[in-house]
């Protein structure tokens, strides 16, 4: 009989966690008691918990992604899988970041939560959990994903879309990796996709390369789990730099704006309008003002406020004067939420603008497409 | 015979004027050159046209928005509909602030463009102009709307969803107001909404009440045009405050923002997580620095970045505290474009707090639903 697979539960809070207190809605359930209103988990695997915090995930914060991928890092060689329990608000930026902190993993790691806590009757809860662990012990499942009312999506390409449905969460200017109808996973074409090697080297197609079923059966033949057949371990950073801000272009903001964001912030992530417009009036200060705020050494990511189909500054005269200069990096179809947790990790492994660049365009977990 | 209508085409460039130009594509073609392009336009109406300006979208500003009002303010008994050529880039805003300019307009001020220029072989122009001013001439249409794509959508509701496709706009938390398949328009219910007085007054269910046909056939029986049957004018505004910023909360964000901005900004569209979250961690500074910020005298409006579904600060604990402070406003399910301009109107009239909170919460063209 083949070992069942080991999976890591992260749980962290948000209201899948939550009861009703004082003041609302707040985190309050453990990983334990979590998993204990999903028997049915008992029947899918070996289950562990780890509780490294317990909050809401408005307050989840860039150190708090660092332990959670610590967390992971320690415990990588002991488990096949890992599901994190996250809140719903913040968790495309954690799904974002763990997907830099954690590049490259052979083992699945799956984000979820629910839009009704645990308790409540009609929770969607259950099955979210259920879903997770089911796509956490598939042989075909790898990297980080945000998976949800049975959609699962790269990490990098989640948005949440709702404030109330189940359906909370989109996959962004990318396909969903796979769909989850009961206790079936259903992937296009049927077959998995193999993460190669990361670091220096960029395909135009992604960071990934499809591998015959052959290959993959060969890594997990017979009864073997993780501990027998080590896995590459991913690579793991430990530096974010969170000096980053989102800008939302709006009519009339006035170019002043790079003068006062100079003391606190490294970055600016900018969401023009459209495919990539930027104003040219009051003689085009919007232009001496980005020019001199990336002379200054830092760093702007030109994205669009626009969710869907991305951006080009090739295609209108307002986005030409943009598209080539130095230390300004195009957002292509990325989504804010990967932008802003990849220019917090490029800046926290280097300074240098040209290196930025390099670790800013290589493509991570699908979280780009275009360029 | 009916006399036919009379509609002004205010024609302001965006990509619907573009040709290639040295840099990109850039406004070119005049609204005469336009209609040209669309002679069926001829068996709809008597059309005029003006052409307050030339200019992409994205350079379009708040000082644009009121030359467009001020012009159909001073045509206004002399046509019965108007129809406003634009960039898609901004259209959203712009139709959000027309929407505040102009109140109550028993005629109709239609905006569209399209994603494709006029001169392209394979462009959205020609439909749209023909349906937009189809849309302009129809008895039963009113008040500021965006047509696009086949899609009526009230000004306050669009938004910009696609950077490339020809299905640009959708009608954010609101259904749209009318389908037009080919020369058919197609309204829910089959009814016409007729908007009730303006001003002071403010109903739960928004400010347009539902008149039968009789009614509303009184007021353009027979061969009445507009000159015949002077319709009651809609209340104009000329001011505005342009000192209005979004601000996009992400994972870290200082609070210390609130100070940066204080030099240049008046009022701060805060796009929250989720149905309402605030970070409450550094001994609530999100807190202390929103409250110094409204104590100054200065306006927060509280929203989501989450497209969907809106805000409700009463759900859990991290909203609470924001819910009823004096001096912070509650978007509801109110999009970004529309806090935008309706912040800078209300702002314009008056910097009275108490005021100002009760010109941002009257309903105005179905701009909200809830609260």
């Amino acid at each position: 009989m083949r070992a069942m697979k080991r999976i890591l539960i992260v749980a962290t809070g948000g209201t899948i966690a939550s009861l009703p207190q004082g003041g609302g809605l707040s985190p309050a359930l453990s990983g334990e008691e979590l998993a204990a209103f999903v028997p049915q988990l008992d029947d899918l695997c070996e289950l562990s918990i780890v509780q490294p915090m317990n909050i809401d995930s408005t307050n989840m914060r860039p150190m708090d992604w660092l332990r959670i991928a610590s967390m992971i890092e320690g415990a990588y060689d002991d488990f096949d899988g890992f599901v994190v329990l996250h809140g719903t608000d913040t968790m495309a930026y954690t799904s974002a970041a763990l997907s830099y902190l954690v590049r490259g993993s052979r083992k699945p790691i799956v984000l979820t939560g629910s839009q009704q806590p645990m308790s409540n009757p009609f929770t969607d809860a259950k099955l979210n959990l259920y879903q997770s662990v089911l796509y956490a012990c598939d042989d075909g499942s790898r990297d980080v994903s945000v998976a949800f009312n049975g959609s699962v999506i790269a990490g990098t390409r989640a948005h949440k879309q709702r404030t109330l449905s189940f359906n909370a969460f989109t996959s962004v200017n990318y396909p969903p990796l796979a769909v989850i109808r009961s206790e079936r996973i259903i992937r296009q074409g049927g077959g998995a996709s193999d993460c190669a090697a990361v670091g220096g080297d960029r395909r135009a197609a992604g960071d990934c390369l499809a591998v015959g079923r052959g290959e993959r059966a060969a890594a997990t033949d017979g009864n073997a789990t993780a501990a027998d057949v080590p896995a590459r371990r991913p690579d793991f950073y430990h530096e974010l730099d969170e000096r980053v801000i989102v800008l939302k272009l709006t009519p009339e903001l006035r170019p002043s704006i790079f003068d006062l964001l100079r003391r606190d912030y490294d970055a600016v992530v900018l969401e023009t309008f459209g495919i990539g417009g930027i104003p040219e009036y009051d003689g085009n200060a919007y232009q001496r003002a980005i020019y001199g705020w990336v002379a200054s050494g830092r760093t702007l990511v030109i994205t669009t406020q626009v969710p869907e189909e991305g951006l080009d500054l090739g295609v209108y005269e307002v986005g030409r004067a943009y598209a080539d200069h130095p230390g300004i990096l195009r957002a292509d179809d990325m989504t804010t939420e990967a932008l802003v947790a990849k220019t917090m990790w490029a800046l926290g492994q280097t300074r240098d603008q040209d290196e930025v660049a390099r670790l800013f365009y290589a493509p991570v977990n699908h979280d780009r497409t275009l360029g």
